[in-house]
């Protein structure tokens, strides 16, 4: 990269001034970002461009395959990404964005792609549902391109189940302070599909219309009082 | 267990020789059981007896806590069984089962009662999720007793998201194959309450009424269409 | 499983009445089962009906295979029950108890019969010592079946092998207060036979004779004496 | 976050179609990025903006601390970025870059703050030589914000040493084609700290000098030959 | 060590040109070792001299308290050199050998001179079998020294139930192939002392007997024959 | 081992009492070596006499393929040996020592030699690095024993790299309290090749010169100083 350095220095010469005094804010009061968005580590997938987020505003985890390990006794850096936005710092939204043409879900789908690469083999294990779901529904009707993004879409809503498994996120969406969301970015385009967990399917988001959400959290009426009114009904 | 002696002898002198056949056809065919159930080690908690199954009809994973990890790369008793009864006995309904006065529920509300047993505490990790729900939504309206009620049930659910985890259940899920259910046994009565996907809440079964399902699966639409008619829209 | 709503009704209506005051009582008072069984997940192999155990009578943990995995860094659901059930429960037999016709078995000296299922192979890997021994003792002698059968019993004894690196119960063996059981109940004929730790080999438990045991308990003689004369034999 | 609607419209309809045909054209000929960034999942952190990178330019593995777990047995997502990059998108530079006002360096430094957070503890451990080191030299020398600030950069330089042990990039660097840099951003002043491996410090760059570079592959020379000169010396 | 060139020069010159012919023999031939050892890493016992063993005798493997760790799905240094010694150099002795004042057993007992090692609290796990043994025993009656010597005789056979584990030994075990003796060197005098496995303790070897051996290998009985013959006796 | 028997009681009779003293001494007063090493578990590389050591002069860990994990979340005997040598004996110096003629290494190159062997296979997953590294750089030009000679050197430095990544080494070496070695020995020829850091390569040690370091601790000057004058400058 032979010009990392007038990179850093464009940024801190002409790009940092004009937000210097936010930047000093942030520093000094710390960040509050509303919320923690997990995506692919491709570069062709910034998550402040496609949210046309400023400094201070999202919370970012990026891994090859935007994946979220479910909560276990081995857990290590999603984890501790999730563990820290949510406990930390309070955020609202939690979105799992997926992106077509992903080199990960293509090593998921055609494994010789990935054979020389051992810690991506085992780290697609995490997306083992999403190829088990696809295979079983659309192993006879798709060519590969539509498989690898049917492949692409269902990993989305597998890391989403993933997601609530983490005792933090269980506990933010039964108090109704987090909702999770599921996109998917088309690099051709521009547009992001959004997961509507009413209609149970990926949609265009309408203009007019509230951005569709994957899961709602809300508060969840209190378990023992139907259990106990049940019991009493003997 | 001074009279194992006779337990076993009994047994074979007096209960085997009357389903002697079935025995013998289900050693020369093999099993086939419609169920998997996952339920608590306890003393109290009989699978067979609740369900009033005969040999051949249930096959039964037991735990402290009837619990289900996530799947995840370090897998163990639980998971072999769960992807041993889906892929090669093909079961069709998948049992987790929950019950009064759990050992391991109060464990994991009460941690001094566990402090000496560490693997205990490793193993109800899976369970904290359950835990921080529970303490989210109750924790200033219950006395202990129905909070670990309230836990004890949350716990089934966790264990249903865990079991969601598992690439062949997300598949058979999918595919329409498979009936999740979250049982709560009440030792004291004999009761089983069910968890009713569709209400969001356990009930107790109606004796008209189908028996509620926690999570039904079922043919699920075709993502590609959805994305496509979406794409073709642009 | 179309009944299920109808079982669970007959067990409430029909069977738990005969029993409540003792079902009661055991909620009010706890669990105090004589002995842990771990078995088979296998539905041809009910624990409480070998045993003609009532509820309360043996705490139960089942998996495929009837595997006990070694205490170590990474410990999972058996571990759990075996620590809880010893130091909890105070149980004072551990029944390790294989079976005829274990799938489980078969996958373990047929491994293209779970070449599917990579949590099967994992968990099985707690059962290579057994298939180790057999290949090293049979290998030339036996036929499949025969080998199946064989494989069988020598996982019996690797599983006792591996209950005694569990500190709870190898303190247990020391004081004397424990004792290991090695059985193989066979489907066909409903016999268990029996491992006998003096005779070192499975036997038909006779009518008339105390049932043997595989590992007997003992208070163990003091080694720091024994150390202590030998020193001062010097 | 009530405008995430508005965010992803406005970036699809006034962001995109000024660079649509570049991303049409990565769409199609997938990413060819220059460098990976390793760097922390913080908000006020922002990789693509800090190096003024547009689309297909940089991979970025973000987590809490921008931190890289050694090669082991055990390897999870910052791996599988590393292993992706290095051999399928053969990038020449990977920059660890740390900043300042850490929130996961304060809870390396304040147990405390970060005592609710067992995943963040646990994922903490990749950077405790980090703090054993700045513990060792300044113990009795910085107030607690000057201690963070070293405990911050001694813990790039681990992260370095880290990703050393990763068998791509240790290939890679005897092979003279990947630089290894070492940054931190200064939230505050928008500067960057780049780590000078000549010299063993941390340097602010100088506009007319190269920017140092912390390890410098270059091709090694053949060490058997070292060996056969020794040995034929005798 | 000022000394490290001298001592390495001094072999070099005065040590090795005496057993010239053996080592360049031993390096043509490779290794044939007949024993291997897994002692402490302390330097004061020296396995090679304990044994007045000269090169290509004994296979050792050291670690901080002479442990082996039941073989598991997460296995490290100890299980490959067993592996290694039973299956690539068919050794036909394991011996561990434990011995007075070990630093590693200390701690055992005496967590708190450990508490800033978390590696060695996490390794010594291996020996809680050991504790727990050894507390139930002699809680009462030894004090201090004597209970940490009780610990390490117990450790020895703890680690020789573990090394039982591993399919390679129980193999040999079970073809007569392998004995495995279990030791306790004191430093003070030189002498070691010796697990009697028919006796049941650890003794003074005695000048006119054989060595008493821990566990004996033999070629086991054919179970499946007793199998079948007590299956044809109903 | 026919001669065990022997072999100890001439130990004790004929070699100890010349240096009863010593070893009383060292009982008393604690083993306080100077130097830990690490090497083979190879019979044919004995350290003590390698190094002309006598008892209580060398902390040794050994084991297959003289390996060092890297410090992560699931460590063993080796980091714990080294944590007990750093923290709890305060070694000055710590060795690597490979070897030729390395049945280790040349499964590392071979693998069907181990293909029997899954724990070796997997142990040796910590010298992968070596193994790519010097395929990069040797692939066309050396012949299969040169190129385990090449991997042999190679994974000197990988473990020598692991080693940095240990909290206490990292520390130790910031202090300027510890040197790194790595060695090779030749058991053909006695001889010890020494890596040189300062000239990256295996050097034969001169007569008249200091014995060469691999990695030499020095008190570091102090980065926030640096970090701070930079700051300073703007
Ligand atoms: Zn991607
Ligand atoms: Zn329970
Ligand atoms: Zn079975
Ligand atoms: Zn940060
Ligand atoms: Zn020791
Ligand atoms: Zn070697």
């Amino acid at each position: 990269m032979p010009d990392l350095h007038q990179r850093i220095a464009s940024f801190r010469g002409n790009v940092f001034p004009r937000q210097a005094a936010l930047y000093r804010r942030l520093a000094q009061d710390g960040q509050q970002p509303q919320a923690l968005m997990i995506s692919c580590a491709d570069s062709r997938v910034m998550p402040e461009t496609i949210t046309q987020s400023g400094p201070g505003e999202l919370f970012v985890c990026r891994n090859a395959g935007n994946i979220v390990p479910p909560f276990s006794n081995m857990n290590g850096g999603v984890s501790s990404a999730i563990e820290y936005a949510v406990m930390a710092l309070k955020v609202h939204d939690i979105i799992v964005c997926g992106h077509s043409e992903c080199g990960a879900m293509k090593g998921l789908c055609c494994p010789h792609l990935i054979e020389e690469m051992p810690n991506v083999q085992a780290w697609l294990r995490h997306s083992h549902a999403a190829r088990s779901v696809a295979t079983q529904l659309y192993a006879n009707e798709l060519d590969q391109d539509d498989m690898i993004c049917a492949v692409t879409l269902e990993n989305v809503l597998v890391q989403l189940d993933h997601l609530r498994t983490h005792p933090s996120v269980a506990a933010g969406l039964a108090a109704g302070e987090i909702n999770l969301h599921g996109w998917f970015f088309d690099i051709k385009t521009g547009g992001v599909l959004v997961y509507d967990g009413a209609k149970e399917r990926f949609v265009e988001p309408e203009a007019d219309a509230p951005l569709p959400v994957a899961v709602t959290g809300r508060s969840r009426a209190c378990m023992p009082v139907a259990l106990t009114s049940a019991m009493a009904a003997e």
